[in-house]
């Protein structure tokens, strides 16, 4: 069985860490460079305590991953730094998974108004695949460039996708509330982040602003017949891992074992799709690929409510991009992600 | 200055114990008499071992609170049961707070539905006042039966009322996204409140079902032109104290100074209501009286979402019937309400 | 009955905001000034939301505490900035209460080893007292210079110093073993203090090195015949606030009965120390002035094993100072200090 | 390569589930026979929800593990009933790991005093191995009975041992500090689990009275000339997984490159302990199989302070009987064992 040579660019931060715990236990796969900007020269273990005797490496600088030898590259970097790289790589003939927020939106217009930086390499963006494997493998199979998609938008999309598909939506709006996990802010500190402001507490951000909300639009507009808004508000609860998103949409006449019946069909084959006949939980799915799905009709009130969990850091992030290499190399999409939750 | 003496009539709970802990900071009120079902005899602190060196006091059984001598007490008794209570003390001539979910609702039909169990005294459902002093304190101060808000209506119905008063959503349906803390399911452990399977953890639970529903569409029906109905959600997340409920409803061409101008017009001059200009915290609120409330217009989609929090234990149980106890005896609302929240 | 003019120098952190929330429930305290390095002309409520429609007032920069009509002083500073204003507000005749550990040694070489930073009024050492009431209150009555005991050796003093007085310590070295909550580790965000870091988690650090080591050493002298040394090892466990500390000494042939008596002689009167007889919780101190004790002796290997547990920003800090200050002013320890615990 | 017929008896526990996990990942094995007593005719998915579609099986009452065809009973059920079975499979001539307390102590009449029960096999007693690897592998090797450590003993004996073996330790008792998780106290809620009460709080129990003082006790003596006294307190802190000991010891004149050493020599090859320069942390062993052990002389007190870290239901049960297995087999000790730990 033939060997992957992978690269992951920017391994310091929660996802590069997270990819590399996952690639460690890929059976194909060799991690032939792991880069940093800030910390060169450092071993892996040094950077990532839990990772000693585990595996370990040294950290190169960004502008050492080879020009040759490399089979697929991980970006784990801030979006803006992250489109000059895959600009770079994309010319040298790698694949590539791009874990930032640089190609997930077609328009670059939108992306300048949403991130607030120029889009440098505009041409790319139709080249590059929206890495959600439940709802766009065929493209995936057939690019070369994944934008791996957001946390948020992951368990969203799968959750209204099959709904909106079947056209069971009677509006065009969508209310999309979503809670999340610290670790969905990224490893460096904050006032926000730190632990004796977090513990025991909540809030709401960004409401009606957050960066995700027009890339679960665009994603969205290929399934249904008219373009749906969505009405997302994120929330930062006092969980690591974990994003719980809840889903309100107005149904036309129809019943539960209908709603039943469409998740089947789109995802009962799915290996990382699990539908719940009650809500699901966090903990449930942490360390897992999984992304568990519960769909509630109110008959009184004639709404659709549906939850639907992840782990950020896995299905949110370095595992669905594991699972888009897969579908790259041809590989079963489960892969070195058969790992059981880890519960409680 | 005259002291009033209270009777708290089942003390062993979260309910009953954060009654103790406000009331012994109230400079009028004499705890005459603590009951309990099942542990007669014992003394508070032995219950409540937080409480040793701050009060002590012998608990007694239900029938021993006596037939004169009381001014108010106050029930912090499971639904179903308290009616039983309240039926004997509206005899007495005592005033009283009832902390379960007994007198919220006028139609005992509607009762019966929800709760699973027959009203036994649906003549006094009609006497009962609807303890949320920021709308209905008219009421209040002429009622002697109070039915206390249930935790999850209090923020909501405080965030919505303003703006459906004022006849600003443009839909007959709200959509409540609420998240509580786990004291809100008691003092009773349960395979779903174990620690290990709450922590870092969190689920929805209840969706479309709760009892809150009909105790949040019934009070919000004296504003509202229409009757409205709620799409109601209650989640639990690994807090102990406090619920942060997300509103969405669509708006008519307004903007948001309006908006402002609405809260502010109504809680102005309210000493719990804070208005806030981003998401509220739990954690600013914990331990305290307060209801923190933050609404955001969003011109995009011309939704609106309001942000509501409140400490489920004070403003959501016990302050808040210390708030009503203070109206029924002519008292200034904020009596014994005064502390700050403990944050961090 | 006489107000007290007060100022708190350094609002900004935990323990400016924990004397804010103390002060404000105190009858007798007018807060007449409140400083700021960092955040000068900003409102108080800005700079801590919970305090919103609590009590509002300005920050002003440290050099505009006023040359005279205050009463006290209190200062929250960090080590090594804290004496300069202690020369200067001493100079001013004010009383004083520093809560850093500038003036908790006696002897500037050990302080200049431990905090490794001069002392540059070596004289003051000698007029402050050490302001652990329980165990100095005479020292504290006659001082207007307090030196607020650190978080760590309050509960540890007050457990170990009963004991230790009547000589039933069989063994010149004490095993200290601290767990403490986070905000301990102050309000601005460091790595070790992330929340994703220290959720879930725990862990050791400065074993054997921990400046409040010398601290607990020197506090203890007064009570031995000979030298005590202690082995502190200081822990962060995923908790907010609160210390609960774990003491362990050989004893010479006593039995629990006399240890229990001997605790009693010394606390029975002591309105803030709850002897317990299991272990204390931190929960049951939240928010609170209380120092909980458990004594046990185990026959088996002749150790007292004694557990303490305090709010480290109450008892530990805002608290205790606050009950210094009553000291001060000939007023009844407790005033402003009732409130019980905040559980759960 | 050989396949290795599994059974686990009782699965419903979070030991149970913790065996499956690990299991399902173990590329030898198949589970056979899946027991509980509760939850008979059950489908594993419906019992834990988390491992749905990972792996599905009906669970079958304890009667039911068939009398031929297995290889390996892991026995995940509470003392004193784990007995009766391990007398009976041990007839059957299958290799047993009992992650119970019943065969962890040589000597019946310490097993009745600590556990309150009889010993219904006591002959067995002197068959167990005592299935700490990393101090025992040989007797483990050949034996067919493992008692499978206690999730406290575990990180003590690893941490000590070295220790003690060297004769660096200059006295006869050791203190042991530790602290665990919540899922160490099981999966049945009980009022000192229930999440309101454990979140953000912590407390010591069985202080002196534990019964896996006696197992280290027991355990320590093979590698001390004169019989070693453990003063062992355990804590429950806010946290899911984990136990963190803290361990101090009286040393004899050595230095911290001789401690560093020791360790090294007894640990050098072992691929699940890993030596620490600063204190571990139980982020940085979640889920993993590893022990991180940090080794510290203090020569100002000639104290030795050991910490160690173990995720409890791993190495502290379910991954070292996995260990152990691969022992029993010949397998190369890792097999199923190198996943990297879940950080953050």
């Amino acid at each position: 069985m033939d060997r992957i040579s992978a690269g992951i660019v920017g391994v310091t931060g929660y996802t590069g860490s997270e990819l590399m715990r996952i690639l460690l236990g890929h059976p194909q796969v060799d991690i032939s460079v792991i880069t940093t900007t800030s910390k060169e020269g450092r071993m892996l273990s040094d950077v990532h305590p839990h990772l000693l005797n585990v595996h370990d490496q040294v950290l190169v600088g960004q502008e050492e991953i080879p020009h040759s030898g490399l089979d697929v590259v991980f970006l784990a970097l801030p979006h803006g730094v992250s489109q000059r790289y895959v600009k770079e790589y994309s010319a040298e003939g790698y694949k590539i998974v791009d874990l930032s927020g640089d190609f997930r939106l077609k328009d670059p217009m939108s992306y300048e108004r949403w991130y607030g930086v120029e889009h440098i390499c505009p041409k790319l963006l139709n080249e590059a695949a929206y890495g959600l494997p439940e709802l766009f493998r065929e493209e995936i199979r057939e690019s070369s460039l994944i934008a791996n998609p957001g946390c948020y938008p992951t368990p969203v999309l799968l959750g209204l996708a099959p709904l909106i598909k079947k056209d069971l939506v009677d509006s065009d709006i969508c209310i999309v509330d979503s809670k999340s996990g610290v670790s969905g802010a990224g490893i460096n500190p904050k006032p926000a982040t730190h632990f004796p402001r977090m513990n025991d507490n909540m809030m709401a951000y960004s409401i009606g602003t957050h960066r995700h909300t027009p890339e679960i639009e665009e994603w969205l507009a290929p399934f249904s017949k008219h373009r749906m808004q969505v009405q997302f508000t994120p929330h930062l609860i006092p969980v690591t891992r974990g994003i719980l998103s809840t889903l309100y949409m107005k149904c036309e006449g129809t019943d539960q074992s209908t709603i039943d019946d469409v998740f089947d069909e789109m995802y009962g084959d799915e290996p990382f799709i699990r539908m719940r006949n009650e809500s699901p939980t966090l903990g449930g799915v942490r360390g897992s690929n999984f992304c568990d799905i519960h769909a509630h009709l109110d008959t009184r009130t004639e709404n659709i409510i549906v939850v639907a969990a992840i782990d950020n850091l896995v299905k949110g992030a370095a595992g669905q991009a594991v699972q888009n290499m897969n579908i790259l190399f041809n590989l079963k999409e489960e892969t070195g992600l058969r790992a059981a939750p880890l519960e409680p």
